[in-house]
């Protein structure tokens, strides 16, 4: 039945990350895989109390259809964030609720490319991103990215050449990099996007999970009509209830609304609702510092190890906050295969790879460090450690 | 911005039936526009116990990222439901849970239609799916649909002709028509879709919701390999949770599985839990011969009172179960303008336009019975044979 596929599906392959993570699965492995924020810490009897009352309160309403737009009053909280937090005005009436943020990047595939539409990434690039938009058949440019953001000289340079339809930024501790733009790299990029009358597209799951250093502009401040803004409970408060949003110009989400509704009418409410009533009962800026303190210890014990274990030819970046380290490997190692020997060492990573488009055997990798303890960081990093140390 | 919207996106009409729902939701209109299940009958109370469950054993679990396919606890128990109920196979390996029924008519356009495609529907049609395919372009064809299934003629002459990629189809209680395949219509489609190399799309929201004589062969038991198969808690649970799934061959599932790993990640996994837990500790059975009484007799009230207020010109199709009847005005006699006019009466119903491609003032309209008390449906259908009366 081949011939009845898509060329889209055909094109896409089978997540490389989906079968990583299942190697990963090994309870013998120490997993610096995965993307996973720390389910230890997760709010779950704060979130049962909000169950509970979501059921007390209005149970009929939270299991029935809605709106595909997503709940007025989680909305009207997001945008209060918004105000109180980082000086951005957004209307609650131009944000709507998707299931985790991943929802918002095929709806953004499916509401502006084209098959052939040339579009702009970073490189390295959120593969999740990479992945949903391919199956809208885009032509994918990258643009190299620094320790403060992209290369702004490649940008111009290739923004004259293709003239993308937008590009896609994780601007804040980057899913892979960890790394996050500057103030002046921000206000350059925005510069750059309103010359060409281009949209930006802010991918922010990780940006409250700061653990040193000053918030940054939102390009959604800067430049707020070209940009399309993804956030996300999921890093913050839970994965698993799939409780995202985006935000963009009215003129922008009456066409998102369209392919929302018709890619599943609407988010689970319950969990809309749950979250509503655990905002309005507890402090979530407490709960995300509470986060970020442990965060940054298994950050900073993983820091240690590598600066103990890893040659010195093998680079980190330099990160404030997140989920992610990136390493650099010398020119010519390529991560892929020193995957397959830390394996058998018992530990894993993410080769570079699945982050770039049309590169393979690169030699970067990148290393989890929210999922795990001091201790198994230090056996795990040991470990890796020396299986580079034997094989570069 | 214009020039940003994608071709699918700018094709898409704003959805009519939301229009006609804002509309309706004055609450002195009595409303027969929803496709709404029954909300004073869900499982409020059992479900708020399977949530408190699923916190005490796996709060974490629930709360965190899952794997694409979902809950696979919840895809036995599906399995075994059609196995004892419906004498049909199916492997849980081979079901994935979606965001209720809508997004499994994503997958399918995404996984399957290129731009340009021929597939076929009924006429009149499910407008969900006729929108989640628009959105891939394919060149929707339609056949007509008698009372016991398609018009087998039409149906072998257009894939002769057109030679679709996969015919869609609602055999049970199909909305907006109501109607239901006989077991002669089942066997003579199943035929023609092997004879063909055809993937047939069977959707099956409302098939548990039988209120009277026997249920029918699945096209998944008489043609499993050649059946994708979307089914539902929405109807028969709730809504709002956003637990549907969609069954298929391995071959097939692996695609759909790439196109659901880009679309989402996964479905809420909390939904997937309480469901699980739900069917474990209740008897659904017992809850869905409740909820079919209780339909039942409202759509007896709704027959009673057409058969009294109505004018004899007016038909109406028989049904045996789910939540619509579709009406025939005589023709000639747009159903579109008498809606307007059925307003001013402060009574809404949906007139057949957006249920067809490419035809606009159709003569026939879909009423729905199951959100609506016997009293309401009296006053409702009198007011509305009135408004009828009065202009044809």
């Amino acid at each position: 039945m081949d011939r009845h596929f898509s060329n889209r599906i055909s094109n896409v392959p089978k997540s490389f990350i989906r079968e990583i993570l299942k190697v990963g699965s090994d309870p013998a492995v120490i997993s610096f895989a995965g993307g996973l924020p720390n389910k230890d810490y997760f709010p779950v009897k704060e979130l049962q109390a909000a169950a509970n009352l979501v059921f007390q309160k209005s149970g009929k309403e939270a299991l029935q259809y809605t709106c595909s737009e997503g709940l007025l009053g989680l909305r009207h909280l997001i945008s209060d964030h918004y105000k109180t937090k980082k000086q951005v005005s957004i209307d609650p009436e131009n944000i709507l609720m998707t299931t985790g943020s991943q929802q918002a990047l095929d709806l953004i595939g499916k509401t502006f490319i084209n098959e052939g539409d040339e579009i702009l990434i970073e490189e390295p690039g959120y593969l999740g991103a990479i992945q949903a938009f391919s199956l809208y058949q885009p032509n994918i440019n990258t643009v190299p990215l620094l320790e403060d953001g992209v290369d702004i000289v490649e940008f111009k340079k290739i923004i004259a050449e293709k003239k993308p339809k937008f590009f896609y930024t994780v601007p804040n501790f980057q899913n892979p990099s960890g790394l996050t733009y500057s103030e002046e790299k921000r206000k350059a990029v925005a510069e750059i996007i309103v010359a060409n009358d281009m949209i930006l597209v802010e991918d922010d799951p990780y940006g409250d999970l700061r653990f040193e250093g000053t918030h940054k502009s939102l390009f959604k401040k800067l430049i707020p009509d070209n940009t399309i803004y993804l956030g996300s409970f999921s890093k913050i408060i839970s994965p698993g209830l799939r409780v995202g949003w985006v935000a963009a110009a009215a003129k922008l989400m009456d066409r998102i609304l369209v392919a929302k509704q018709a890619s599943d009418l609407h988010s689970t409410f319950l969990s809309q609702m749950m979250i509503y009533e655990y905002l309005i009962a507890n402090d979530l800026d407490a709960h995300i510092n509470k986060v970020c303190k442990v965060y940054n210890e298994q950050r900073l014990a993983m820091l240690a190890a590598i600066e103990e274990h890893f040659p010195k030819s093998v680079s980190v970046t330099k990160v404030e906050g997140g989920l992610f380290l990136w390493l650099t490997l010398p020119e010519g190692v390529a991560a892929k295969k020193l995957f397959e020997l830390a394996i058998s060492q018992k530990v894993a990573f993410v080769p570079g790879d699945p982050f770039y488009v049309g590169k393979t055997n690169v030699n970067t990798f990148r290393l989890n460090f929210s999922c795990a303890t001091k201790e198994t960081i230090d056996i795990g990093i040991k470990r890796l450690g020396h299986v580079i140390g034997s094989n570069i």
